[in-house]
């Protein structure tokens, strides 16, 4: 591609409202723009990068015997009532009316169109397993749309569903797709972690792993063993059972003492000079209207995924101060583990304390010396606690890290949730009917864009991988008057171009200081340059990642390119 | 692909509500199924025929210099309004709000973003002409979606953006991109005509083309003539300049007789034993609300396209019958050129007559011997009529004649009217800031598939060219118990896959009347089959179109086939 036609509007601003460097970088190198919260063109640029990462993704579907076919955004609301996501899906789903007055969804995902389709077209276990995908636009109102293509409402994604007769053919399925995504993301040039995860709202029976790339932006906490092969989403992740504390003389009596004006875990702690693993934090939670008491030391959070699961609750959330005071007749901040008229769930290393301060259930008072079952009931334990950085994993002796991560991917035994709702059932050998099952996995395709310029980036401009970038050459004449310059980045451009090697030339009459700002934010993985010296024949050459260029023979240049792009 | 486990759903029986052999071949082959009205999924087979489709469109694209880009579907209103489309698009146009209540058209074509987005990305006629294209998925909430792909609410297209800093560059992309589209269609295998066509609701100054496919299904009228190069839409066709009749005596005076109960042209001719050229048709029509009368001849059809266009109308209408007799004062069928009180449009051939037949204005009663200007005014005379069968060329001295068509490529000069309403300009040479001149270039990429099927198909199944093809070749073992059949053709199947060749691989263990009947539906190019004599390494050779097949050796079916196929 000639540059000085090609719709590459690179930015010399930094753009005010992006606020990751990927988001930044691609706007400011011409990769994207956007036209409504969450919704962005891909310029030429940005397109190329998105069809490399397609391609690399069907290469690895159709590697495991995936079918590709396309279905379509527009799904009828009544198979969405089928599986009974319609009413509860909320406002991120995008709904909308035909002149008829028939109501649709914009798919977000296609569970109910590709099950309603495999259980009209396959009727007997001869024909499992099936593997279809799709490479498609989705919709998603996302009530917070940001980071560029990070969080979109209109995004492109890989979509498999898998359908099969026995658990067996499904675990089969699973693995393999398990590795064409370590295959994708490993040739996406990516540093990411498969962590256990928890199936959310998508609902299913059996596993589900997430597909991390490491990014301090990441909205996602996961925690990986520094010994064993242990990796989970925070929310997932099992805490190590803590060790009963054990006291040589009996605890004193709690003895309430008064805490004016302080509301907060941390005002506490610097109060009275104690580390917050001495603190009991109780929470008042409505779970699907019902309030329910959450008890964890001070220095933990709960986690809310695992909270719900265990309340089997469709919602909850953390009652407001209002609420809290109408229903434990205190203020937040004195709220104690005693004397609550509501459910109390106690964290298993709550319980175990041995000596604690915690909330009185009186204004302006907390308690000390709180034992657990002697000062209040420890009848619900529970592991309720995220996992954090230094604990114990749950599998060895090895010690959690913890990290953010950004989801690229996704893999979900569904089970027969789908399946069963909307009759998709086959004839096993003996012709009994059984409901297929599923799973699927998703990869967020335009997602991939921002996660990769996210994790290889410098100030100047991104640094794509060869497989990725869309150009993977760029050949710059210093000066386009040069004749001989000219002549020797046109040939080369050419050489390349028939080699199947993806080049751009820069043929604009531009300062070469504008020249060079410009491939920097590009990031091409190599460039060649033609200046003073290509009278005699030498180039600059250099890769995106090295710190020098080296002067070469355009011979040698080529030579190099070739045994870099064409493997 | 190995057919057991493809997904690949023939039908046997004809499905009753598919009215064209393609809607019906293409449901019957495993090609698509419906998921709503206009509403379809693309199964593997016809995916890969998008596949095809999309790939021959991005090579001749990009040989023309088009950049592809990616735009939204989501589109925000007030970019509508700006280009004040919102308000007239109608029931077409899919509307939703997002959860903040803000406004969003599903874009059924992109000229409002494209235009917004070069505005503010391009400044100087120096990066001027530019060409953008994209594949996308767009959506027309069609009233009567219907031939499957053929009119759909949910459907893929190329459209493609040009803009100019003058007519010449304009001229040259047009001129470019009509070769590029007769290339494509070309490589589809099309029988097709590039037409002269009005340039319809989407607005524009310039020339228009529209590529037809011929097919008896075809919506559109096309008029071609017989000697001359000339093709036009029907609407667009200029009628030849009629010659004006003479009479040796002087025409007798108007003479009203009774016609009671006769309404119709046809009935009029039948009473009189008269030819419908002798007939004068008064039509009366509401142009924005506003009533004009148009006469043309008995045997004619009015151009309403065009009668819009003279009448500078949004919208015009034939009215009813209440109407016509409110403002006539006398019944449909009885109405007269003479004595209205509107204007009256005059066709050129109806002024043309000596002599004719046409309504009295009074119910029960016409006219004979009515004689233009005499009997009533000749003030606007026009080119009213719609061109038909056996005209003379407007052009030459030839005849016309009329086909139907389809409409699968438009290419239009838009001019400046998106650019002038969303301020795309740009600095000239000398700093004086222009609009932009636009043109816009769209192929209905799913609909391609359908009208592919539509021309080239026989009963018993589809007649794909090599291109387009959903796989090159199809290798049938008659039995896959036989050990040598089955030997022989996996090991034909992947020696063609390693040379890049599309095959198919028949394993499943079906009657072989099954497996020839699903080969004929699914119409690839070529079928090898392993049948008896596969022991003496012979097989039956057949290419789709032929009527016999060849006896060969493996050896010389395998060369045949890389002869056909790697070109």
């Amino acid at each position: 591609m000639r540059q000085q036609h090609f719709l590459m509007p690179t930015l010399r601003e930094v753009p005010a409202d992006a606020e990751t460097a990927s988001h930044r970088l691609l706007l400011r190198g011409g990769y994207i723009r956007q036209l409504a919260a969450g919704v962005y063109t891909y310029l030429p640029l940005g397109q190329r990068v998105l069809r490399n990462l397609e391609r690399i993704i069907r290469e690895e579907m159709d590697a495991i015997g995936a079918q590709e076919l396309l279905m379509p955004a527009m799904q009828p609301a009544p198979l969405w009532e089928q599986s009974g996501r319609y009413a509860v899906y909320g406002p991120e789903l995008i709904r909308l009316e035909d002149r008829h007055g028939r109501e649709f969804a914009l798919g977000p995902t296609h569970e109910e169109v590709v099950t309603a389709l495999i259980r009209d077209e396959i009727q007997s276990y001869r024909k499992l397993p099936l593997l279809v995908y799709q490479i498609q636009t989705k919709f998603r109102d996302e009530r917070r749309p940001r980071f560029g293509l990070l969080r979109g409402r209109e995004f492109l994604m890989k979509d498999a569903y898998s359908f099969a007769a026995d658990e067996e053919q499904l675990d089969a399925i699973y693995a393999s797709m398990t590795q064409a995504y370590n295959r994708i993301f490993t040739r996406c040039g990516l540093r990411f972690r498969a962590v256990e995860a928890d199936s959310g709202s998508i609902g299913g029976e059996g596993g589900s792993h997430e597909f991390m790339a490491i990014a301090d932006i990441g909205e996602d906490r996961i925690v990986t063993c520094t010994d064993c092969g242990y990796a989970a989403n925070v929310e997932q992740a099992d805490t190590g059972l803590p060790q009963q504390e054990k006291r040589e003389t009996p605890e004193p009596a709690a003895e309430k003492f008064a805490t004016p004006g302080i509301h907060t875990i941390a005002e506490l702690e610097q109060a009275l000079g104690v580390s917050s693993k001495q603190l009991l934090k109780t929470l008042i939670y409505e779970a699907d209207g019902r309030a329910v008491a959450v008890l964890v030391r001070g220095d933990r959070s709960v986690n809310e995924i695992r909270l719900q699961r265990i309340l089997h609750a469709e919602q909850i959330e953390l009652a407001d101060a209002d609420t809290v005071l109408r229903l434990t007749g205190c203020p937040i901040g004195f709220v104690g583990p005693a004397g609550l008229r509501m459910p109390l769930l106690v964290d298993r290393e709550a319980a175990a304390v041995s000596s604690a301060i915690a909330g009185s259930g009186e204004a302006g008072y907390h308690l000390r010396h709180v034992q657990p079952g002697r000062d209040f009931p420890v009848e619900h334990v529970y592991d309720l606690r995220l996992a954090a950085e230094g604990d114990r994993c749950p599998r060895c002796e090895g010690t959690l890290r913890s990290s953010r991560g950004i989801e690229v991917g996704h893999v979900f035994k569904l089970g027969t949730r789908y399946s069963a709702k909307l009759g998709a059932s086959f004839a096993g050998a003996s012709g009994e009917q059984r409901p297929m099952i599923m799973g699927c996995y998703g990869i967020g395709v335009s997602r991939l864009v921002s996660v990769i310029a996210e994790q290889r980036h410098e100030e100047t401009g991104l640094l794509w991988p060869m497989a990725v970038a869309p150009f993977q050459v760029h050949v710059i004449p210093v000066s386009v008057q040069d004749e001989e310059q000219m002549l020797g980045a046109e040939a080369l451009y050419r050489r390349l171009r028939a080699q199947g090697i993806e080049a751009l030339l820069d043929d604009r009459q531009e300062r070469p200081g504008m020249k060079f700002k410009d491939a920097d934010l590009i990031g091409a993985p190599i460039r060649i340059v033609f200046g003073r010296k290509a009278s005699e024949g030498l180039v600059e050459y250099k890769e995106r990642q090295e710190a020098n260029s080296l002067e070469v023979t355009v011979e040698e240049a080529y030579e190099r390119i070739v045994r870099l792009c064409l493997n």
